[in-house]
């Protein structure tokens, strides 16, 4: 049987520990080639380049996988493996990650990481976007490596359904194993913004973006909840925005539709 | 009556026509605060600025209108704007435009201009994006006004369903007048992209992202096909990405769920 062509990509970097652990599992199932950013794009969001010129050069990072790094976003960079890498060659997965923290609820909307895999359901393939709920840069993704094979064989066999991606999260690693995967909702919660105001040396103000976690679902159907309970989070996502159920409400509502 | 208080922000830059368009608008219905990107952020998407540190400053350039520029994405600004510079005061309204150039159908997603709107929705505000089908930097806006107002008027009237941004497109100005709004759905269509490699003067090879917009969708009930028809589009978009539908299949077909 012919190998699986499996891309992958981040937004942590083609150095970071997340996408070698990804790229490490994905070799024994498929052919990997690898096309990743060459700096960190954590919160690039679904960010392309369009002012600005875009470099590609090969990496020689990872033994016997083909490997390029790109000076764009997640999304540049698997628009580029198609167009470009790969050419008349169509990968049958695309992954993303792992991403070295939380993708769940809200942060879906920020993540470089979902790009890339919503960017794969775009151009029609099957993507996977892993995530560990663990910030440090030295995280431990031992106990993510069989179920992120056995998610990406699964999506190999069984494909998704037409424009969905998903967004795979892992709890971080404790003493208590992971419970097992549970096919969850986004969870309604969102960032708690605050800005911490400093002045550099010239006296002029800037700010950091920091801020809090705040989820206000009560389900437990959601992607919060199973991380907090230790399970594996998978949410189907899709890139189709509209809010459906809005239309007729609309339609209904608005009194200026006929002037 | 307590005249309504009006966040605006932009992806083309504080200096860029369309915004300027919006707030000559804006100021016939209410108290216009504008925190606006000081730089063009076309194709930024939902990107934050977290590895980065924020400029703010004001910024005299609309008369009798308190503005501030800031060297963050659209998404940045409007954090700024409702976490350090309004404080305890909530906007009844964001808009965000009037973008030069199309953000339909899957443009949302790239869209900056949309992410600003978007990020008003996560924070509990009604909003919404205008973009004119017009890349040029000296587009004609003046067929947008009345129908940027009355879209405005009609919204801050009978709000919005929670969780939901608006959308909005124009068409470019054509001899025919606009025949009207249309409540939409976004289409199904994607950019077929193509890069342009060349070579820099020290031989080394760089690529323009380029390509072509592909609609694959036949219906009459989508942004494209409003557009095209000469009718304002209107998406009322969500930020739950979560493909509801394929959470029972994935359950369904997954035989990987109690490993």
């Amino acid at each position: 049987m012919k190998k699986p062509l499996i891309l992958v990509s981040n937004d942590d970097g083609i150095t970071a520990r997340g996408i070698r652990t990804l790229v490490e599992v994905m070799a024994e199932i498929g052919e990997v080639i690898v096309v990743a950013p060459d700096s960190p794009q954590s919160g690039m969001g679904h960010a392309i380049t369009i002012g600005n010129t875009l470099r590609l050069s090969e990496a020689d990072i990872f033994e016997g996988i083909t490997a390029y790094k790109c000076s764009g976003t997640p999304a540049d960079c698997v628009k580029l493996a198609k167009h470009y890498v790969l050419k008349d060659r169509k990968p049958d997965l695309v992954v993303s990650g792992i991403n070295h923290g939380s993708n769940t609820s809200i942060s879906v909307l920020y993540s470089g990481t979902m790009s890339a895999a919503i960017e794969g359901a775009i151009e029609g393939m099957p993507a996977i976007g892993f995530s560990l709920c663990d910030y440090s840069s030295n995280a431990n993704f031992d106990h993510t490596r069989d179920y992120v094979k056995k998610i990406a064989e699964q999506v190999l066999k069984t494909s998704l359904p037409k424009g969905v991606a998903l967004n795979v999260n892992f709890p971080p690693k404790r003493n208590e194993k992971v419970k097992g995967i549970k096919i969850c909702r986004q969870a309604r919660a969102k960032w708690q913004e605050e800005f911490d105001q400093r002045f550099d040396p010239n006296g002029r103000r800037y700010f950091w973006l920091a801020g809090n976690f705040v989820n206000f679902d009560k389900g437990e159907d959601n992607d919060e909840w199973a991380i907090a309970n230790n399970f594996i989070s998978v949410v189907p996502c899709q890139f189709d925005m509209t809010a459906h159920h809005s239309i007729s409400i609309l339609n209904d509502e608005w009194e200026i539709m006929n002037s």
